[in-house]
């Protein structure tokens, strides 16, 4: 297949760009590179050898993007592009709704105009808010509880493609729930590059541990969870990036939603100490208060893509760590050095 | 105040045109003119012997908006304009989402550039799906269960607006949850005018009694309701239009909520019965098989909005069929002749 990844410059795109690639697809990366390095798919070519047709486009602006694909070919589309940071969204609400529902709407449309019927969308977790049960399934309720606007995107966009779907019975889609992606490509060459303080856990233990940053703070540890700290479901952007290729071969028409998480469950100081061990170097944390939003334990029940994707993780959280830790020492400032 | 009316040429935009130049407010009427007519501005200038400014633009269009409102000063906005037909919705739903989704980012943009603070949005019941339980207060679920893409565009639409609002505190917004819209301006110069098959009922009923159309489809005679057809809220246009002025007028910064409905339930053949007695003309119909989507019944616990708004429903279904029959009668092809 020739697949078009948005957002294919990006931490989670790059990576399956990779694996599609040694999986023998072909690629197109689409980005408008407002949060991502075009150096990311120079090393994605360096890893694989492949030549890899790059489309720079911000598929919000519906005129422009129609342009800049003209004339690109594909089969399938897997779509990443999105702003995604939970603070920024509350700050900046109708940007994050205009920028990812409309790049959807876009995307939805293209490939109804030429007959492409395979779509994977990029969800995320959020989608389930505060979840009722533990480990989640994907028959758990969503849509109930979300706290930030990014979340609300995720949500909207998945009944968008369900409506789209349902007038258009040729569309494949897949809705890939994520839990949370950390890690690399073991050979440091491409990793997540996040631009200034990063949002996420293991981005930001990384830069306290090649001092890029004084201290991690710990966003509350009066949970009710082992430990106090919250937990999530962290899974290797490696897994995770095989997970899209699992899903896009075998799409079908319809709509399929999976949840991409290992079903284990780690504390905020479980990952501190996995990769203080990964590292080799303390890793100084101080305990602040909890952040609003934020749930005591997110853990999924990968079963269902277990079962029909043929798909699990493979690589612990030891190894994330590891792969985390060989990125950032070799790229401490990221792509730009 | 000098109020922005967005879809301000539709049905229930032009009788609030009305009611707020009779207040003694003054009104700038934006619409596309896709769905609606500037006779029925020209009529409201006519009935209320003011002059209307009107600006023509599809607020989808985020730059020509911008253009077409540039130096249009107002101090409110009431944003009507938006896709409605529920079965469209389901064919065009990528369309349906563009145009409201963005319709209202549009609007949210401009007005935090200005600083102008007060919002009133036409919602609908729609927001609470199938209900759990009958009347419907504000405090009821929404979300779940909704059957189109039209009752998400709303639904998501409430979400954005109390999303940009916690961004922007100083911003007022009420969420007005109509149920049935039915009737006309007394007068019989303004009333509603669909385009096509009708999708609501009373002009549907109307378009038969005046010959337009030979009878009436009943959707399903099964339901669990006194008579087996669905029970609807019908509000008279002018007393949602007087619903308008006053959540206006009573405005403040935050998010509200508020039904706009009589807190009665009318069957289908309730409205019959009513529309022949005020018509005094036969109504014929057939039961056709229900239509999937709806349900038994909608009605409105009006409490809230009767007690915070200062505002109730002072006009009976008998008036809202004597109403449209006058309009119905004196313009048997709408606008248009």
């Amino acid at each position: 297949m020739r697949v078009l990844l948005t957002g294919g410059a990006g931490y989670i795109g790059s990576h399956t760009a990779l694996v599609l690639i040694e999986r023998g697809h072909e690629v197109v990366v689409l980005d408008d590179f407002s949060n991502a390095s075009p150096e990311a798919v120079r090393r994605v070519e360096e890893l694989t050898g492949a030549t890899i047709p790059v489309v720079t486009a911000d598929l919000a602006e519906r005129g422009a993007a129609h342009a800049a694909l003209e004339g690109v070919a594909f089969d399938a589309v897997i779509h990443f592009a999105g702003l995604k940071a939970v603070g920024e969204s509350v700050a900046q609400p109708t940007r994050y709704y205009r920028v990812n529902l409309d790049s959807t709407l876009t995307l939805l449309d293209l490939m109804a105009e030429r007959g492409v019927d395979r779509f994977v969308f990029s969800s995320s977790a959020t989608v389930y808010g505060d979840p009722e049960l533990v480990p989640i399934a994907e028959t758990h309720r969503t849509g109930v509880g979300i706290t930030n606007p990014y979340g609300w995107t995720k949500f909207m966009i998945e009944q968008i493609v369900r409506d789209a779907q349902a007038a258009r019975p040729e569309l494949g889609a897949v809705l890939l729930r994520y839990f949370n992606p950390v890690g690399a490509h073991p050979s440091g060459r491409i990793g997540e590059d996040p631009t200034g303080t990063p949002n996420n856990l293991m981005p930001f233990i990384a830069q306290v541990a090649v001092g890029t940053r004084e201290r991690l703070s710990v966003f509350g540890d009066r949970y009710p969870t082992p430990d106090g700290t919250g937990v999530r479901d962290y899974i290797h952007v490696m897994d995770l990036a095989e997970g899209h290729v699992a899903a896009l071969e075998r799409i079908a028409a319809g709509v399929a939603s999976y949840n991409l998480g290992s079903g284990t469950g780690s504390s905020v100081l479980d990952v501190v100490r996995a990769f203080e061990a990964a590292a080799g170097r303390a890793v100084p944390y101080e305990v602040v208060p909890p952040r609003p939003g934020d749930v005591a334990e997110m853990v999924a029940d990968p079963a269902r893509a277990n079962a029909e994707l043929g798909w699990r993780t493979t690589r612990s959280l030891a190894d994330a760590c590891r792969d985390a830790w060989t990125w950032q020492s070799a790229n401490p400032g990221g792509y730009a050095g």
